[in-house]
């Protein structure tokens, strides 16, 4: 029911994540009457319709999502992942809303003190840098961020990187920049790759992001938000910039025209629907969070990048990492928690 | 002296500078032989040498800058701002060597804790947003907020945008959002409003840097730094994808060469060098900031930056404002302080 355009993007969406997953299930929550009519592309046995009766607005304010709210489709979707009925839930709904809800309904990991958003952003490798945390935490403890180099490296792993690196955010690379929570931050990110919990590949600057410096960059939630909405407003911008100059006079839009194979290639390469799907990392079950503006291309990336994370028990592996590194996180975490397994059946 | 390239690059650049503005006239700090054959375009009447026999490497450390070279290019151009000799001092080089030795040599104004780094990035409407602070200060109070803002709008005024508007930067754009420090500065930044000390327009997101949507974003250095680091980043990374694809194969050349003017008006439009020159703000002196790896046409961007804040005299515009603002900024400061007003030569 969620994002900006709700079920007329969202099913869409399903339809064809269900056509390259022959062995997913999903089921759909939300307002009956909404889910009535599935487009013909949905196979009707595969999906499940959940009924809810409200809807997290996007401008909701947290509380109201939350207390008000008992019936909505986003606190519903995750009851499913709390009662082993689904591996996994995917929203495109308010993200504080899906945070607040998540924490509250799943829980958090033992030695889990925040959960944290993670997402992807393409880099000049060719691949993708995935940072954390984007906005679920304003201020954070070197712990913290510890936790989120744990947690990073878990679900890099999970998506077949092995041994992933991480760096820690600054501004310069030496050991003596950054304020006091950043260099206990560094001391403790060294620690636990001396004793192989981790791959710290030491500090990073804002440009290693986009160069692909290290497979993840921890950061906490007010730069790491503020850093992906800057990017965001000039990846915009160039577009637009790059939109008008091709625009302006008939010579430039015949340019355009010749250029169109180049300019196609280019734009799938920038294109960032290919990494919508943000991971809520450290609750005792799986939440995936799509961009709220995401059309059912960039929407069903994120229900793609929530089932592997589901199919290659992205829980049990974050769980792992935890209990192995929590001699550094203070009380050591119980590493048994409760949690059903994914199945691969979503 | 300073920057990558060092004279090879400064002095072309003062000679272009030259050129475009008659009534000024250089100081050119730095080891004599290095200064001793000036290109053709400089005419050496409007040039002083001022010999300095150190030079500070981009890699110094701030303790080796500032107490073991006191006979460097970067402390002697600082002391001509000091001594009345200079309107403003320019440096490509170690920007941490530059604002202690700044702050060492000139002082801060009064109702000044830290002097801030100031910069303008293009924005979507066409013009510029003025950033602050860029890396200085890693930890900041509301109060610290609060005068870079009332610096940044001195400086955005000097350039002749009378009464620009002030966004803060946060992860919201509602009051509630953000860590404390935050939420202080919005407070105090709403009491400057009403107090008619400043334009503040509310809490701003790292997209709206490249929207235009304030004149002014103010933050700390961290978010600052690492904004745009990232942003640097991606802008390299798009721009490398779109020369590559335009090199894929004879078609995509040929689709070059005839988009070839589209492409150089694109380029111009986001000419990173076009903005060169980052004003240190605070201190009481002029001294800007050019980028490192800036080249002849960057540098003269960066002097014509500088020699305009002079004019436009942005030294007394600071200090006025800063005295106006001072009750929300705890002990009065002293509005009076010695400092050579400006000329029009440089």
């Amino acid at each position: 029911m969620g994002g900006d355009h709700g079920p007329s993007v969202t099913l869409p969406a399903c339809a064809a994540f269900l056509a390259a997953h022959p062995q997913a299930h999903l089921l759909l929550v939300g307002r009956a009457q909404a889910l009535a009519s599935l487009p013909a592309g949905i196979d009707a046995r595969r999906c499940t319709i959940v009924p809810a009766a409200e809807v997290v607005e996007m401008d909701d304010p947290v509380e109201v999502a939350l207390r008000r709210k008992k019936d909505s489709s986003m606190r519903v979707a995750i009851a499913q992942v709390k009662d082993g009925a689904a591996d996994v839930a995917v929203s495109a709904g308010n993200t504080g809303a899906l945070m607040a809800i998540a924490r509250y309904v799943l829980k958090t990991l033992d030695g889990i003190d925040r959960p944290a958003i993670a997402t992807q952003l393409p880099n000049a490798t060719g691949g993708a840098t995935t940072v954390l945390d984007l906005g679920a935490n304003v201020d954070c403890t070197a712990e913290h961020l510890l936790q989120f180099a744990v947690m990073g490296s878990a679900l890099v792993a999970a998506g077949g990187r092995e041994n992933p690196t991480v760096g820690l955010l600054n501004i310069g690379e030496e050991v003596i920049k950054g304020n006091d929570v950043i260099k206990q931050a560094g001391q403790l990110l060294r620690s636990a790759a001396q004793r192989g919990d981790l791959n710290f590949h030491g500090n990073v600057e804002g440009n290693d992001i986009f160069k692909g410096t290290t497979d993840i960059v921890v950061c906490d939630g007010f730069v790491g938000n503020v850093a992906l909405k800057a990017s965001e407003g000039l990846a915009s911008m160039i577009g637009t910039f790059l939109r008008e100059e091709f625009a302006r006079g008939p010579l430039s839009r015949l340019a355009a025209l010749l250029a169109w194979p180049v300019l196609m290639r280019f734009k799938r390469r920038v294109d960032h629907r290919r990494y919508n799907g943000a991971a809520l990392l450290g609750l005792r079950g799986l939440v995936f969070k799509s961009h709220g503006s995401a059309d059912a291309f960039a929407f069903e990336q994120a229900l793609r990048r929530a089932y592997d994370a589901a199919e290659a028990r992205l829980l049990e592996r974050v769980q792992r990492r935890i209990a192995r590194a929590a001699p550094l996180m203070g009380p050591p975490g119980d590493a048994t928690a409760s949690s059903a397994g994914p199945s691969v059946s979503t």
